[in-house]
């Protein structure tokens, strides 16, 4: 089975924390980022805003450790297994998910 | 802060089972299934590939009761706390994220 990458070549990553089983955050991957992360061990992402690669605690040090990788059904999401060296967040939070529906406005 | 939809018109929603902190799926939404999962307590998708409303459990029976949203820190991405009633994967697996990526053929 092929990953799905979707029509920009970028396919979801959820991170969720191994030990506490945290989902901490949720970013996009291409290939390079994929090849990048299983090569060196520290996750990378593609950063949509900047356009560019990006290893996740590069400026805030704030690395994640990959211990496993698993894809869904349709190879089209990934789910990494890691140990988090730091927060997550960039607001310095451990988990990006920190915020209930009912503080944000859906109108 | 609102949610931010991408162009068109859909979010991201992790599903995690909230008893076992396991991740079951993620799949799409749209402002009207947000709508419905709040109203009813059943998670309501958007599926991409039929182009219409998706009520998780409508055929399998296996449905995904609510019981949080989150958003993440940029409001692009929802984590929904769910009691599952069977199976979250058409194939019969619990999670849909059953398989390591040493299994896909990543060429």
């Amino acid at each position: 089975m092929d990953l799905k990458y979707n029509e920009r070549g970028l396919i979801p990553a959820i991170v969720q924390d191994e030990a506490s089983g945290e989902v901490l955050m949720m970013a996009w991957m291409n290939a390079e980022s994929l090849r990048l992360t299983q090569q060196t061990g520290e996750v990378h992402f593609w950063s949509r805003s900047r356009q560019e690669l990006w290893r996740k605690g590069e400026t805030s040090g704030n690395v994640l450790y990959l211990r496993q990788i698993r894809a869904d059904c349709d190879a089209d999401v990934l789910l990494l297994q890691v140990e988090a060296s730091g927060p997550a967040c960039h607001t310095g939070a451990r988990s990006c998910f920190f915020q209930e529906l009912e503080d944000i406005d859906e109108a």
